[in-house]
């Protein structure tokens, strides 16, 4: 049985050498614990802010403890009457092959098998959070403009299907030209847009104006930096920005373009709100189980008949968890990143 | 007949010679347009923000035209089935002894006559300003805490009474000691901090800390600058920001104290409203007259029996408006400010 540790937290994008693989041995089971097998793990921006010490809205990792992560898999042993060996569960496993969980915080999966992976994404954390912020916090009426970066992500794909069936624009922002292919001809949004193609956040505006002529209603903001930048001042009176991440401050603005940030100033951002009438709010998933089984309820189905589409990037090895994990910072993943034990 | 007109958009603060005094000929009434010899106007922070040529939500008061106030006065004239000569009403008058106005734009008052007034202040628009963001916005429960500045201002005392109506902790923020003096003793505050006592935001933050040592739930945003500065970072998980004004901002960061401001980037801001879910809400006021009857209903009964007090800084002539505008800014007020005619 093995893991992964976290040995030190990064100055800005995450090395390998912050993490190690380690072996690991279950302790003996406590009443209601369950030991889980690992089929896979998934893995999201958020992690990048645990690594962190900084005040956030859940304890950082510690040193040499091991990395957070919701994962799925089988038990193998049992000391809880709700849970069976055999039978498939989510939990907080971490990034390991093997978890011990207390039968309180796992959720059986009634996943067909071959569709674990589901759990982790598009019927998963990731899914759930495009359509609780999407509902909760976008308030979409048809015929508005919503804007969503990381548009081929599970987030962002899960917050632009639901609004194009809600009757929305939908403009997508990715940061390659092959996503936007896919965030256009695979999850159908009106238009995406390669940020990467910009050197500055006015010209990314520029280019946002030709595909959102009536302004931006909702921007569903899960990156923030310069993209935040150029979508402020498009945003129409009464817009919504639910605010669930902003992967390009996660790293302390040294990803990709940060430099015209700082015109981005705080009164701009305070007098936008003001001005526009915005109504701006963060929130973070892990508040809201109560709205899942609605989720599942609304959403299982359309994933069921591929009425809502999803994208996995799996790699294999618990070994290639650090590597994957800071391509995808990086923006080289392609979909949803999953780790696979084997 | 008479207006004051903006002559230069100013530069930071106003001075005197960016308006003028000049003479007015009422036009001849157009049908449904109604002549009105003022009683008084409003002078309120909003008004800088229309002096300059930026976006905002209404165009801003033209060059040597006449500079926007609501104001309170008797029809003297009328093209209008609706008002008769004598009747009292309230509308957006401009700084002037008479406003020709057009009906569908005017509400009748039915406040006693010698009560005038409070129609431009505690039951009118800044008193409505209070209790829409509050009840809207700030969603206030009993036994939390909220803090507004300009606490002894019609909004901010309206706020802070309501808000120790409902049960909660309530800190104001003024800049004077005689003002908190007001805010405790007269408004019912639980307590309330001398800005000007502070050299930096988080030494205001440190005295803060004293009186709301559960934190911040409600920051109800009327000034912005380093008083956001020292609040955000003390607001609560789901906490709740209603944003109806930033007076610090509106003279561009001239006035008391803002150098303190380069500390509070674009980034902590955002990062804030995701890790403490906040609920950042920006709203104007006039785009709710439809709660208008609602808030008459509720608060108007509580004036009359005194159990919500207000103060009024009333000064006498048109030709004072200026100096007391820019000294308002400059928070040499006691209270609503008010222009008498005579």
């Amino acid at each position: 049985m093995q893991e992964i540790q976290l040995k030190a937290r990064p100055e800005g994008a995450p090395k390998e050498s912050d993490f190690a693989l380690v072996d690991w041995i279950a302790p003996e089971l406590a009443s209601g614990d369950i030991l889980v097998e690992l089929d896979c793990f998934s893995l999201d921006p958020y992690m990048r802010g645990r690594m962190d010490d900084a005040k956030s809205y859940s304890a950082p990792v510690a040193l040499n403890s091991r990395m957070e992560a919701g994962g799925v898999g089988r038990v193998i042993q049992s000391a809880s009457d709700r849970f069976e060996v055999g039978d498939y569960v989510f939990g907080l496993t971490g990034w390991a092959s093997h978890a011990v969980l207390q039968e309180k915080s796992v959720r059986k999966l009634d996943i067909a098998p071959e569709h674990l992976n589901r759990a982790l994404g598009v019927l998963g954390m990731p899914g759930f959070t495009g359509w609780f912020g999407l509902t909760q916090h976008g308030r979409p009426n048809a015929g508005e403009t919503l804007v969503v970066a990381a548009a081929t992500g599970p987030v962002g794909s899960m917050v632009g299907q639901l609004a194009k069936r809600a009757g929305l624009r939908v403009i997508g922002i990715a940061g390659s030209d092959q996503k936007c292919q896919v965030a256009e001809n695979e999850f159908g949004f009106d238009h995406c847009i390669n940020h990467r193609s910009f050197e500055t956040a006015k010209a990314l505006r520029t280019e946002l104006a030709q595909y959102a002529p009536d302004g931006i209603d909702i921007y569903f903001e899960n990156v923030a930096g310069p993209i935040l930048e150029a979508i402020l001042p498009m945003m129409n009176v009464h817009g919504r920005i639910p605010v669930c991440g902003m992967i390009s401050w996660y790293n302390a603005g040294r990803l990709g373009g940060d430099a015209s940030i700082e015109t981005l100033s705080a009164p701009k951002i305070w007098r936008t709100i003001l001005v526009n009438r915005l109504s701006v709010n963060g929130f973070i998933i892990s508040d809201h189980w109560d709205h899942f089984s609605n989720f599942l309820t609304e959403v299982a189905p359309l994933v069921n008949n591929e009425q809502i589409k999803f994208i996995e990037d799996v790699t294999t090895g618990l070994e290639n968890a650090p590597k994957t994990f800071i391509g995808m910072l990086e923006g080289k993943n392609h979909g949803k990143t999953v780790i696979k034990l084997r």
